[in-house]
């Protein structure tokens, strides 16, 4: 029992990242009740959706729901960018619907966190710096994710791995750590706690599963990808991991190398593309927006059999 | 004992890079001193000066010589580039010295390891997928080392961090596995050793102790260096992990940015800028290889120091 169990409640400190198009509350329910905690997540839904998605998964999380034998109401949590256009009336649905566990994330924590702190509601942002970690401390968040630049989708501009991430988050504040990037394997768990984590996010692996909302033709492309078949693209608007083998993806690259301005590649971009290339399953025209570590997830399983490989001291562990 | 070190018969599995400019026989026999494996770092050495750095190596590590009290001549290696110019001249001079260990890099490891082999030397090679590591396997090294993103200096084109990269390799080879990249403290070297690793090699530590050869305006430069304080560039060359701070790194960045050509970098680029960034100190013209990990390198120490950090139970884990 360690701190970020503690403070989530839960058996196992292992979190779902809370993706878009992926962690609707089939995935997230799924998390929890194999011991874990399952996000939401809240950027890819509009606000009456997310509400849908609160409510099923707190029925499926209910004492007694199928699945549910420990005699209690399981935790969930929610995260949210702070980006998000219509952010007060997600704050408001949060509050609302009795979410009690959220993560924010691609913005200032000193925002939202006193507000959300006076509700009662745990508070966890996601950081890629010590220097953000200690504004979170600042801030009075509960616990740190520091992400590292192997993750997948949006990503921090200092391209700090979690190798050397964690231990400098983890010298810079006490709060309760949790790494995220590159983790999908019960080996990489293992490195993360030697490096001072508490627990972990991880996203490619369970963005894969079978309980993930994203589209199979994106799962399929995903798995198994060859060793630098994901790159960090988009830098000069908001650096974002994405895989290759889409046209655009690459159409995105050479323009990079051909120097395009900001303004170009935003038009290029447009809107939706995530929810083409994730949900839609359009991979060539949509954003496939995966970890580095896909190359090692070569199948699509379910979140029972991924906790199984995870915690069992049987576990893959190469 | 783990096969890395009886492989090298050394007490503790810690290699320092052959990093060019850095790694001299002070370096190198301080290193194997305290029990790790010291490398020459060929690449920035003519064939004569390299002649005179394996024979200083070798008389420091004789038995009986200062500091050593193992009453048996001490393991070093030598690290060479395969792109080397001379490399035919390189290569006769290491049989002729009796050098025992090589490690080569950049290139394949097809060519030369037969003839290293053929006179009793160990051969080790360094590689950043498991693609290259299964070509090494073929070619008949006695181990590997894998190397990630955040290592400083030349890079893979992968981009593959050392947390994704080790699990990858030890997956596709049974040889003595060694971790490098955004290596610096004891905490990464556990985390390393979960992922499946049996030893580390340590650059930026190494290039900024008290016995690297490097200029100290490039040790004070480089030294806890806020995170993002360095960067991969020279992608369309050869990638090259460099510091930011200096003339020449933003210089090359802009270029980048703007869509310059292989050409125009390798024309500014021109010759000898890594000894004038490194060994001569000046910041502004030379480029500056250092690696992620140089945010949490913050004293000049010595190597002794360093190792008992690294290896002591009670050394440096956040």
């Amino acid at each position: 029992m360690n701190r970020v169990c503690e403070l989530f409640g839960i058996e196992h400190p292992v979190i779902s990242g809370g993706m878009v198009w992926c962690s609707g509350w089939r995935l997230a329910s799924a998390v929890s009740l194999n011991g874990g905690l399952g996000l939401l997540g809240a950027g890819s839904m509009h606000p009456d959706n997310l509400r849908h998605h609160i409510r099923c998964c707190k029925e499926a999380l209910k004492a007694g729901a199928p699945g549910n034998t420990t005699g209690r109401d399981l935790p969930f949590g929610v995260n949210v960018p702070l980006l998000y256009p219509q952010i007060d009336e997600l704050m408001g649905i949060l509050v609302e619907e009795g979410v009690k566990i959220v993560f924010t994330s691609a913005g200032s924590p000193k925002k939202w966190t006193p507000y959300l702190k006076e509700h009662g509601i745990t508070v966890v942002h996601v950081v890629s710096s010590s220097v953000f970690a200690k504004k979170c401390e600042e801030a009075g968040v509960d616990a740190i994710v520091a992400e590292g630049f192997e993750a997948g989708g949006h990503n921090g501009r200092e391209e700090t791995t979690t190798l050397c991430l964690i231990p400098a988050v983890r010298q810079a504040t006490t709060l309760p750590l949790i790494a995220a990037g590159g983790i999908a394997l019960k080996c990489q768990i293992k490195a993360c706690e030697a490096l001072g984590a508490e627990g972990v996010q991880i996203g490619t692996r369970f963005a894969l599963s079978a309980e993930s909302s994203a589209h199979d033709n994106f799962k399929n492309h995903c798995l198994g990808m060859p060793e630098g078949g994901t790159k960090l693209l988009l830098k000069k608007l908001a650096p974002a991991r994405l895989a290759q083998g889409s046209e655009f993806t690459a159409t995105v690259a050479q323009m990079e190398e051909n120097g395009a301005s900001k303004e170009e590649l935003a038009a290029y971009l447009g809107k939706g593309r995530a929810r083409k290339g994730i949900f839609d399953g359009d991979i060539n025209e949509g954003e496939i927006e995966i970890g580095q570590i896909c190359s090692m997830v070569t199948k699509i399983e379910t979140v029972e059999e991924i906790f199984r490989d995870l915690i069992n001291e049987k576990g893959r562990h190469p």
